[in-house]
């Protein structure tokens, strides 16, 4: 099934859930995946706080496989593709489109620094080339802070010249609002989506005419997210943002992809949640202790969510 | 053929030659490599300068085969195999040992930034526990320009303290000779070999009882810098350490690795070496046309190099 809707709203980088032995366990993740899909988000699988860099090509398409094979809807899905070889990138890419996931979130090339942005253009264009599919829609995932390797403007405007039907949207994982802006105002008004890297800009980039986010913390507090981008044009806008912003801030205290996962397993009673991949390490009891606290305090919750039986 | 000869000497992150259609070249790669072992220089396959993390694990594990296949002695080979994910870096570690290759030079996982020594000495046990050999000796890669995940003197501590067989030496790429020198200190006298990330330092790291060195300009000048390796005692050892250093100050005026490319290109009158991959771009006309002049006017020459008939 390829969809001809265009994404928008909230998406979730998934966390990936592992076993005792490190492997992903796809179990696990349909059932996480479905939830999020049950509580209006998209599927932003592969991304920088799925741990995606930390898997192989291999074991992220027998993941998308399993997502796939267990009916979760494909045109709900943003994979990231984006690896550190473009030809892992176009490996990845090319199965994605091949089960009906169109639309992919790309990192650039992140291993070499200091790169021209003539070189990122043709390391977009020979993935682009290479995968060779119409149906095909690229969201740029710029995120200086992890990556080391920006998406410039520049760059964006000789992409967008040279595959105006392909190059589809970005996420602005800059922290930057100034950057936001600047991609907002230049670029949306062509049909460039810009989805900010996080709820803390929701509601700034639904104002300045973008098309959502894609955050990490919608993996434990998507229904509220959701509700922001469903009611920004209401009057209770502002409290919904600082509320989102509240939560945001306890997992902010501790580091994020481990607290997610703690989150995930303190609230369907599953403590294999709390299992990362080095070089991440999990949260230690004593903080998995007080995020629990922090989270009974704030009045937290995860409506529905389950344990896989 | 295991080799029981521990790694010292000049070693250099061989460049990998792609065709026009940037596929990895097995033919100009295996003739490379036969001349940079006749020079004397040893064989760091997949290193940053051999656009290493710009291939697959498989592109890899194909070149080292060719490279086997062709007698290429494996006592002379370090090959890089870290990635960002720790399962792509064992698979390759395991292919590389398979083939005799024992000594490997290993990157950090290098995505996610940030991450605490804890974390790092998981990736790299996880590693070693995975390829389960006894015949593993891993060679640390620090890089923090690039890989921006650097190697610390505790992490390494910790490292020999679990596993003294299998961590070997380093590769200091850090350009900080304080670094280097406290690692000659505090490790090189426990038998963990230091090898200086390029010949800028190569004289004092043999002074301060280090291994050699590990440098990019080892393909274009191998024989020259493996001559003061062999002569570092001698009266002369400070002119020659000059003549190094006024040799790298001209390709430094370039982007390096296509430099490099581009001198091997027009010493073997064979354009087709000048091919980087993205997010890579080759030398311009005019920067190939000045880097000739460059070397040409310093008297540089590439003896016994010779094109792919």
């Amino acid at each position: 099934m390829t969809s001809t809707s265009r994404p928008h709203g909230i998406y979730s980088p998934v966390v990936t859930p592992f076993t005792a032995t490190l492997q992903p366990d796809p179990q696990r993740y349909v059932r996480h995946c479905r939830w999020l899909i049950d509580q209006g988000v998209g599927l932003a699988v592969f991304g920088t706080n799925s741990e995606a860099n930390s898997m192989s090509v291999d074991e992220k398409k027998k993941l998308l496989d399993a997502l796939v094979e267990a009916g979760v809807p494909t045109d709900r899905m943003m994979p990231g593709t984006g690896c550190a070889a473009f030809t892992d990138t176009a490996e990845l890419t090319r199965h994605a489109v091949s089960l009906g996931c169109r639309h992919v979130l790309m990192l650039p090339p992140f291993y070499y620094k200091n790169v021209s942005d003539e070189g990122l253009f043709r390391a977009y264009a020979e993935v682009i080339e290479r995968v060779g599919s119409d149906a095909l829609r690229i969201y740029l995932y710029h995120i200086p802070p992890v990556a080391q390797v920006p998406i410039t403007l520049t760059l964006i405007e000789r992409l967008l010249g040279a595959y105006p039907q392909i190059i589809a949207g970005i996420k602005d994982s800059s922290a930057d609002w100034n950057n936001t802006s600047a991609l907002l105002e230049r670029f949306q008004p062509r049909g460039f989506d810009v989805f900010a890297g996080s709820e803390t800009f929701l509601l700034a980039t639904l104002r300045g005419g973008g098309a959502g986010c894609i955050t990490a913390t919608g993996n434990v507090n998507p229904a509220a997210i959701v509700d922001l981008y469903r009611h920004w044009q209401e009057a209770d806008a502002d409290a919904r943002q600082q509320a989102l912003d509240a939560t945001r801030a306890v997992f902010a205290q501790f580091p994020m992809i481990p607290a997610l996962k703690a989150a995930i397993g303190i609230h369907t009673g599953d403590d294999g949640w709390g299992t990362v991949r080095p070089p991440l390490v999990p949260l230690s009891a004593e903080q998995r202790t007080a995020l629990g606290n922090a989270l009974a305090g704030a009045g937290f919750t995860m409506p529905g969510i389950e344990a896989v039986a």
